[in-house]
């Protein structure tokens, strides 16, 4: 529902802790999961004094992307706003991204010319190293600033890959970005024409045409990184930014360039840790404590460890956030959100589909049922299993930030 | 789900009893709540025999005012329909509110004349006492009894505020009431002129406009009360009458004028008690159970306590309705519902948008899971958390008076 009408101000603090890939599976013989097995008493005590439950990220039995699960962690209902794959590549690569932008993905490919026809031998060049990456993207940018009048920004991604902002002049029109990609996903054949499917879009496709020329003709002898290959033409979704929307100056820390830049594309401001550590992040909380009403910070490596499989791993995260959550609670949140933006079981090595445990502290709550913070303590919870898209109603509700609806 | 198709017809009794703001939060260090506190022995065992669950009365995190939290127990998707604050000042003062009507809430204020133009002095007029408003509305009713053809009805509420019903000869068309507040929510300013956003409300501009000026003749002379502001301009909501939407006659047995109106305005037939006890109410009850389908019986007091933070005073009324239980039970409801229209914790002192407890009891539940009718005992029940319009979905299913959907 339309929140506008019921905000509220007033000088209260909500703080939303995303433990990355939070929530597991059974990894042992006698069933527990990481968060069962890991020593987490401060986390077990916070869950016994709040409101907890579960949440689904997007859909009953749909794994969420890093990007939907983030909007739905940040209020908006994932289903409805897309965020492209050029977008996350390129926040991914701590690259800005306006409305007057169009982000793509790149892939280094190689191509032999039959007459003036590219043909594509292999469509990841040999997966060059990431340094013979760098020095072709240097070699491009320093050749290529902008294409008439619309700003051309290049940067390196892993091996083959690279992220492309293309700057208009002018906000695009939605829709812009209705193009499709140039890589035809195969060998033996040429790279396609990019077409736009209305005349905003066909504006865009001819840049990317020109600056694709362009830099085939730069690269053309690269023994094997000697063409450029697009994919997934995005520009920012129409969202409504996040302070406007829940009437909060909202600040988030993150070490990982991804996740700034999702919290930036609903309009959150960055507050940059100076180490990479829990502990750095929540220093950097302390700091920015009175200057925001709202705060999100990321802890990634519950994720990255849960994709490796490796549960002691996913197991050292938590107990070393345990052991930083203190430091949390000194600040006196009005409100306290600890949740995931989806679970990543080491028995899945990779992101899935369960609900996510949640837990959400203030003086306005019944508590006292579940035991621990773990998948099981938290179904029994008060929240029951809700759409993660609606933790932001209780953030609200719990900070006192909603007025009464109706009479 | 539409459920008309759906309905059955058969000689089933389905009592809802509704305690007013039931939910509740910890009072206590030790974390229980009011319904903890409690000593209802006869709820409690009701509840272990019967399907429970919590209901959310409006949204995730949504504190409802009486009038949502209402239309969502008699059924209606209470996002969908909105009773305006007119409607509500005039139902809480008694008044009849039907298709041909709008409803507005007025203050009584001092202006000063500056020329002709009025400046407002004070938008309460000094809050005047409730006898001398009485003395005021008697006054302007005696010299206005209709506009153009249009009926007046004022009635004097509490110190300065009034309720009044404009009757038009036709049931009016929606969007009527799309008129501004006269009220300018300041003073030194003078107060505005009624308008319309659309031909239909510019009609009713037109008759609040003359209304405003023959009222301000009569009590100019007033040494306060010598003007009258209009706020929450409001017509009946388009609603489908509960008897057609669940093929069910309904009676409402309310104390309060507001529940009661709210009850009639989607159709319930009024049951009036002959006092003002739960046991009153509950007389009436008997008197009408052979003439009705549905009951819908209010009792108002939890809420109240809770809206004064007093603890002791709610666990009476609570106390109170577990020893008239009895006599509910031996009518043999066939569906009995027992559940609250939203929280009002005492620690709140006011509604909150945490979910209510709520019991259903019929020959066809599993039971045996809630130990106690108590927020934490409810939550663990079969019913789970639901929205609290889908509760009449349970109701008609329990009152085997829905058929089969699909072959």
């Amino acid at each position: 529902m339309d929140l506008k009408p019921l905000l509220d101000k007033n000088d209260s603090k909500i703080l939303l802790v995303v433990l990355d890939g939070l929530g597991g599976l059974p990894v042992r013989e006698d069933g527990k999961t990481e968060l069962e097995l890991a020593n987490i008493p401060n986390l077990d005590a916070l869950a016994y004094q709040s409101a907890t439950g579960m949440h689904i990220p997007v859909d009953i039995g749909i794994t969420p992307g890093s990007g939907p699960g983030h909007l739905g962690l940040f209020g908006y209902d994932p289903t409805k706003f897309e965020i492209g794959r050029g977008i996350l590549e390129a926040l991914g690569l701590d690259m800005e991204v306006t409305d007057r932008d169009i982000a793509i993905r790149g892939n280094f490919a190689t191509v032999k010319y039959e007459g003036d026809t590219p043909i594509i031998v292999d469509r990841r060049a040999g997966r060059i190293p990431t340094e013979e990456n760098r020095r072709i993207v240097e070699k491009i940018t320093k050749e290529i600033k902008e294409i008439d009048g619309v700003k051309v920004f290049i940067k390196s991604g892993r091996e083959h890959r690279v992220a492309i902002v293309l700057r208009f002049p002018e906000a695009l029109p939605s829709g812009s970005d209705q193009i499709n990609d140039t890589d035809p996903q195969a060998t033996g054949v040429p790279p396609l024409k990019a077409e736009g499917k209305n005349p905003a879009a066909q504006k865009v496709a001819q840049i990317i045409n020109k600056l694709i020329e362009k830099i085939a003709e730069i690269i053309k002898d690269e023994p094997k990184a000697n063409y450029l290959l697009l994919r997934g033409v995005a520009q920012r979704p129409n969202i409504e930014p996040f302070g406007e929307k829940f009437g909060l100056k909202a600040a988030a820390i993150a070490v990982y360039p991804m996740y700034k830049g999702l919290a930036k594309l609903v309009g959150m401001e960055e507050v940059n840790p100076e180490g990479e550590t829990i502990a750095d992040e929540i220093e950097a909380l302390k700091k920015a404590w009175n200057d925001y009403d709202f705060f999100f910070l990321h802890v990634k490596k519950t994720d990255s460890y849960g994709e490796d499989g490796n549960v002691e791993g996913k197991i050292k995260v938590l107990e070393e956030f345990d052991k930083e959550l203190p430091k949390i609670l000194e600040l006196k949140p009005d409100v306290l959100i600890i949740t995931g933006d989806h679970s990543t079981p080491c028995l899945m090595k990779g992101h899935s589909w369960h609900p996510v445990p949640l837990l959400i502290h203030s003086k306005y709550v019944l508590g006292r049922i579940s035991q621990a913070f773990t998948e099981r303590e938290c179904l029994k919870g008060e929240l029951g299993i809700i759409p993660a898209h609606k933790i932001m109603q209780l953030a609200l509700a719990n900070a006192l930030r909603l007025k009464k609806f109706g009479a």
